[in-house]
């Protein structure tokens, strides 16, 4: 499909949404990304009016509404489809497949539905069909599975599948109020579509579980037949109930093998406060894979959005890339990383949060003298706190802001020449 | 490389230590695995002698203990290096690569400091070095950062990418003893060496940031020029402390651009209880990556051990095996996955525990009724608690042990006719 006289790969991008100008803006820009970008051209993108204003600058003569066309086009070697929805976008999806150009898709309502008939289709044509961003968003998962994970005999796949019933329901568990308040809240902060029913009755979860079954266990999945119960039942008291049991409530989306059945479902579900899963907040997704030998990993990330979703789109999009290449030899992802030389930062120029514990004489005005030879080098604090006595001495915790860590040892080797300072047992650095 | 004739890729196994075992006894049981698996043959395996007791049962002639003939031998087309240590890893996979052949090695202290040499030779071969064993055992993060996250500017990896000293730190921060004492309790669990000192003083995960920022980044880094602080200094009192701030410690590794610098390090480190590594507890691994326009992702999941890492090991088999095959056609992990029909277990059938909410008269017996009833249908209980009274009704909270759905709801349905049950307001599933 790829001109080998020239590198160039040929994009046409269907839909200029959210996603879909996520995933032209880094077309546009590739600088600092996988080199092979600077080979793959925006050469169409289909939208359904020229007029509507846009922020992005696209070059003159790329937009167009005839979407028919687009996958029609002789010059364009692959289409990425982010419309969303079951049709046109399935149509095209096919269309484009029997032109004989690859496809890049985040549709998880077409997939879950339609996969079977579009992989088939694609095989047929010796092209290649592939989906990161349809679950999960930017959190790489079909990358996995289908690939990191082929020594393993997959037993369970299971979920935070979908971010907005997931922040409904962390917001109802932290005591923001009930069901429809919260609700609410994540419509008005955006999270929540005007009608939210596919994501609060589980119907977003069960696509996207639909798709993650069929890739990890090789089984064709009804996406009719999968159980599906909502968060719209969910009552305060409950949560509150489920955390004083140890557990917390999650809407699940899970499947495994019972015997020679698929066992599929998506239902809210208490789940151990130990368990990883438990500790997903807000619109966080993330998904546990368990298989022999591997055991349990956990894959965790922004499960939506322009950025992330676009991040696993143009992912996608450099494989076929990649692969395309490596049909005349070496293939570029598996081969050696490229690498350019760069200086390693000295430790006294990182730039970090301390915490230390000084141990003092239990006198008025240490903190004070503390604080000033701190800020005499430039060390800003978060806190100072006389945290307690300790074999008569007072046990001071001290924790900065972000510091060149040069100058906090400036004036720690100050401090600890203070007559009432008589140790300084700890000094950590501060993730933040 | 491949004989074209016959499919099967002939591999030399360098190793059969813990994850050497674990590499063969997935090559030897293909069933269920990905199907390239079955085209792939255990030719040779170096080991150091033919007569220790192994549980494995290796074909006939396959253990050698000349390592130097296997990587010579004409008919081995991939080497898997897992013997550890830099000598003679690192002379054996060089001669490998050498004699053509492509290698997978899980070696993290090889690839760490001689991973420019490697790569190199492997670019001027032809050949593929690929190494996701690595870093963080079974959890795929080689291969998301070279594939999946083409997309993004990468700005900062970080993680707990040492089980040991997770461990330790957990164990004493739930007031299990002191840094001696928990690292006496590792050892008893075989969760640290008899020379613990890589692991605690912070040089294993200084081997595997190192990795991870030529990748994320494409630079080189100076291993030696890492720093690298233990975590032999912390204080029982310090994660206490740490832990009344809203902190917890954990050893990070991390690595970002600051500037023109990369700043690259391992230390102990203060972390929010918030931050989703602050909930990775015991010998589990975590890794977080940032990037543009991605935010983050945390990929989390057993660091260490036998089963986690021959999955990663021969993964990365499988992806040579494919590339190899795909240079006649169509790339088979990129393809359409191959699936089967699977009927789907209806609700019924479904194996879960349930927790349910009952609202009854405030009478004496109303628990034994209830139980009575659940065991009659075979609904075996975990908890039957009366945990409030609201608007005079008393309010039961049950908990079941794994019951097949159909015969909890035939019980719950009769609870429901009961004079004293005025109302079962709620039943989730409860994940365990």
């Amino acid at each position: 499909m790829v001109n080998q006289n020239n590198r160039t790969m040929r994009l046409g991008l269907l839909g200029l949404g959210t996603v879909g100008a996520g995933v032209a803006q880094i077309l546009l820009d590739p600088k600092g990304r996988h080199p092979l970008l600077t080979e793959i051209s925006l050469h169409r993108v289909g939208v359904r009016s020229l007029h509507k204003p846009r922020s992005l600058h696209l070059p003159p003569g790329v937009l167009t509404t005839d979407l028919e066309a687009l996958v029609h086009d002789p010059d364009i070697h692959l289409v990425v489809e982010v419309l969303g929805g079951v049709e046109p976008a399935r149509t095209l999806i096919l269309r484009a497949i029997a032109q004989g150009k690859h496809v890049v898709t985040a549709n998880k309502a077409v997939v879950a539905r339609y996969g079977a008939e579009i992989f088939q289709a694609a095989q047929a044509q010796g092209v290649y069909v592939l989906m990161e961003g349809a679950v999960g968003g930017g959190i790489p998962i079909i990358h996995p599975l289908k690939q990191a994970l082929g020594a393993n005999r997959l037993n369970r796949v299971l979920g935070i599948v979908n971010g907005t019933t997931n922040f409904i329901l962390t917001q109802m568990a932290q005591g923001r109020g009930d069901f429809a308040t919260a609700l609410a809240t994540a419509q008005s902060l955006g999270y929540a579509e005007a009608d939210p029913s596919a994501d609060v009755d589980g119907a977003d979860a069960a696509d996207k579980i639909a798709i993650l079954a069929t890739l990890a266990f090789g089984v064709q999945v009804s996406r009719e037949a999968v159980y599906c119960e909502g968060i719209g039942g969910i009552q305060p008291v409950d949560l509150s109930y489920a955390e004083r049991l140890g557990f917390r409530v999650k809407l699940l989306a899970l499947a495994q093998r019972q015997g020679e059945y698929l066992d599929i479902r998506v239902h809210p579900t208490l789940i151990s406060q130990d368990h990883p899963l438990a500790s997903v907040q807000g619109v966080q997704n993330a998904i546990v894979l368990g298989g022999e030998p591997l055991g349990e990993v956990m894959l965790q990330g922004p499960g939506a959005g322009a950025g992330p979703t676009a991040s696993a789109v143009v992912g996608d999009v450099v494989n076929v890339a990649a692969t395309l290449r490596a049909d005349s030899g070496y293939h570029p992802l598996l081969g050696a990383p490229a690498t350019r030389p760069i200086p390693q930062l000295p430790m006294d120029e990182v730039q970090t949060c301390f915490y230390t514990r000084v141990l003092t004489q239990d006198q008025p005005g240490v903190i004070g003298q503390l604080g000033t030879c701190f800020g005499r080098h430039g060390v800003s604090l978060a806190s100072i706190v006389q945290i307690g006595i300790h074999e008569q001495l007072a046990e001071i915790v001290v924790v900065t802001h972000q510091v060149r860590e040069g100058n906090f040892w400036l004036a720690l080797a100050e401090i600890r020449q203070f007559p009432a300072v008589a140790d300084i047992p700890t000094v950590l650095r501060v993730w933040s």
